[in-house]
């Protein structure tokens, strides 16, 4: 490669040192630091991030780019990692360059207190006591998408940070498909609800047994230890602080066995990705999911597609039922499979099954939508969100807590953030069919709890590549078209039509 | 304060918590960071110290440091914190801007793979492995005290990384004298080593209750694990990040009490001194001790003159016999007191007791200093080593393991360190004579289990002042005098010879 290339290069690697460096502390705060630490933490993380943003957008950057796009082996090889690294950055650089630093530094500082505003407002369960905030943030969110530019849409500048290339019109069109088809689903199941029940689920799960059960089959799916670790902390996530390092958080309710396992299944999800991303965007920004809706993918195909199948528990019932003999000896594998797939509109999103969670999802797409354009104001928010809650899921929040509250990504700014949980969910189905159809003995090879051939097709289809690819690209070239409900609706309808007999 | 402190102020926040995020990083991989990431974590560790060093070396840190010397508040308050902060950041800036950013860089990589080889070196027990690296590890040293200056001897510039303006002439001539004293004290002992058993400290100890009792008196001595935590990791070490977030970890051996209660007691004297440094120091480099030597003053006190001490088993005794009934029922105060100050030259430094410890100091101490002078050639080391061992000590290291490869310190280039650990001994006699002149009733207050006198003490005469002064005008300050090797020989004397009927 050119000199100019292995230059830009270096500057990468130092910029994404210093973000992994800033993505432990924050890891770091979410398990293992003490409570009086939080304010020097933020001075910490405000210092590494102001030391990367100022080294990316560096008009020296910029200069870098462009020499090294002109490189031979750059210009002439557009399909290279390569090349992909430069016009990825390219991209990055572009985007970020348009945000004064001054704006940048105004939302992280806002951003932290708006956060402890919410977590005092949620525990009071409040809402008034978040509002002010929530109105800074989302004037902030207009001023960002301003900065950004956009041709339709405000809310497709804040969007494509998540979902590059994704526009607000085909969410809605997408949405919209999606709504008037779950809705009737939803219907059908809560005229049956009472044909299944989740007691088996809810008896007393020791901790531990939890713990070592979910890690082993997180295991077994391929999460590798040696470079990969489990802790607890209150909200899960996974975090990679390079491919060689992808640690993920899980939390345990020893009355409700869903928390712990199916929790971390999501999480070993988003963790297989990571680790499975090729060497050859180590210390680049591409070293990374594709999009926060082709990472989500990940985490519900093996959270759902897998951990909730038939199959799958053909293979793990009996060894769960020798794990719990008391709470499950006397369940039948028919009745754990219908209880871990019981459909019931609830208040919180993350608590939601698959067929009413997409429900969760435009509420708030929708919501933040009319904020965003001024059509609501925030005062008007809990108001607006029970009546959609009722509209949609049937339901009405009792209080702010397990309503407009439940969520943190507004309180940090993180506004066009939740349509990718839908656009992922809709990706792992069109996904897994199109893994169905090039292995057609998959479904035998889970019953056998061997998970290779699906670990195999999402590394060499999707996780090697990072960010090399867009979304759209990535599923194109994957599944040969572009993203759709359609196999999403078809798979929910099929499944649950079977299991309340629809 | 005026305009060039402020900004001053700033850049030495950013430096600061550069280096706190690279603390960070070493903690978690020694704690948590799983096998496979090492070589990332490496190359993210290089990219912090990389943009801290450059940062404070660039000559715009210089200038600011002269401008703010020169600013009202300051050069007319040389006693005043903000005096200090310009004064000790000069200090350190003039030292670091001898050293080439080139020959930095290669320290570090030369110091990653020496210490690689260490490793391997000590596991298969085979010096040779290693020679070479400490070859280049010697060589490396006096090329950087040459980069440094020195008027006597090149060991000065090195020693004076770690103890501030003592020099090599005062620790031989404090050796000598201690080593003249020492000596005879050991062979008096030995001739009544059979007097003392630590028998019952070899028993079965499980892991927990250890873990629990150690963790109690920690926190009883005034660790607040608000802002620390306590983990586990192969070597016990303190590590703070600020003074609201300062860690130790600990390890156990369930077979043998000391290493997890003495180890804790002592990573809890570091801990308790970096929480009490004045916070007009945070966010610079003087958040932290004044020199190793004072740090480790406060770690020997708290784990030697309190936690060995006869007035501390009197009140815990009986509570850590309730703890263990099975192995310490029967086993009288005296006994125990006795067996946790059994002296018995032993081949590992980190497990002598306080008498001989010192030995261990002087052999590394001497070797390193006819190494820098090139009078020791580095393949005749072990030899040496043994050979010292036999003379001080009384013994022969059976294997390199057990000798010359026992301490990593000079495979990551740490040299000049070993002084610092016998001047923190002489220290913390020092300093607790002049306390118990002080408070009267200090051994009282500790027999009914009251550490806050003590703690009171070391928080207005030491802990606050952070780097403020140096270690000698610090001990001035607090004690009268200058370090002294007397206080410590009168206090083995009398208390070895009253364990031991001299």
């Amino acid at each position: 490669m050119g000199e100019a290339y292995n230059a830009l290069k270096a500057r990468l690697a130092d910029y994404t040192h210093l973000q992994q460096a800033g993505s432990l502390l924050s890891w770091d705060q979410e398990t293992y630091m003490p409570a009086g630490a939080v304010v020097s933490r933020g001075d910490q993380m405000a210092t590494l991030s102001k030391f990367a943003h100022e080294l990316f957008v560096a008009p020296k950057t910029g200069r870098l780019l462009r020499q090294a796009a002109a490189e031979e082996g750059i210009k002439d090889q557009p399909d290279s990692d390569e090349a992909a690294i430069v016009r990825v950055s390219m991209r990055d650089y572009k985007r970020e360059r348009k945000v004064p630093v001054a704006f940048v530094e105004e939302l992280e500082r806002t951003r932290a207190q708006s956060h402890q505003a919410w977590v005092e407002a949620r525990k009071a369960s409040d809402f008034k006591r978040f509002e002010p905030w929530l109105v800074k943030m989302f004037d902030m969110a207009r001023r960002y998408a301003d900065y950004l530019g956009y041709k339709e849409h405000p809310y497709d500048a804040l969007l494509d940070g998540f979902e590059p290339d994704m526009k607000t019109s085909a969410v809605r069109a997408t949405f919209a498909d999606l709504r008037e088809q779950l809705v009737p689903l939803v219907h059908a199941i809560s005229a049956k609800a009472d044909t299944i029940s989740d007691a088996p689920l809810r008896r007393h799960f020791p901790r531990e047994k939890q713990v070592e059960f979910a890690t082993r089959v997180s295991r077994q799916f391929g999460y590798d230890l040696n470079t990969g670790r489990v802790d607890f902390a209150a909200h899960p996530f996974c975090t990679s602080f390079s491919s060689q390092d992808v640690r993920i958080t899980t939390r345990v309710d020893d009355g409700f066995f869903n928390m712990m396992l199916f929790g971390t299944l999501h999480e070993t999800g988003h963790a297989l990705y990571d680790q499975g991303i090729d060497g050859a965007f180590a210390h680049t920004p591409l070293e990374n999911g594709a999009s926060l809706g082709i990472h989500e993918s990940q985490s519900r195909m093996w959270e759902n597609l897998v951990g909730r199948s038939h199959e799958f528990w053909e293979h793990y019932y009996p060894e769960l039922q020798q794990v719990f003999p008391d709470q499950l000896g006397q369940v039948s594998l028919e009745e754990f499979y219908r209880a871990v797939n019981r459909v019931s509109p609830s208040f919180i999103r993350v608590e939601a099954d698959e067929v009413t969670y997409n429900l969760h999802i435009m509420v708030r797409f929708e919501l933040e939508l009319e904020l965003l354009e001024g059509k609501l104001k925030v005062e008007e928010l809990p108001e607006a969100w029970n009546a959609r809650y009722k509209a949609y899921l049937g339901i009405t929040p009792p209080n702010d807590a397990v309503g407009v509250l439940q969520d943190t990504h507004w309180s940090i700014g993180l506004i066009g953030y939740f349509p990718t949980y839908s656009l992922g969910n809709l990706a792992s189905v069109q996904l897994y069919e199109k893994i169905e159809q090039d292995i057609p003995t998959l479904r035998d090879s889970i019953r056998a709890g061997d998970f290779s051939p699906l670990l195999g097709w999402l590394r060499q289809n999707i996780h090697q590549y990072g960010r090399k690819y867009t979304p759209d690209d990535l599923l194109k070239r994957a599944t040969g078209r572009s993203l759709s409900a359609e196999p999403y609706m078809n798979y929910l309808r099929a499944k649950y039509s079977a299991i309340y007999g629809l």
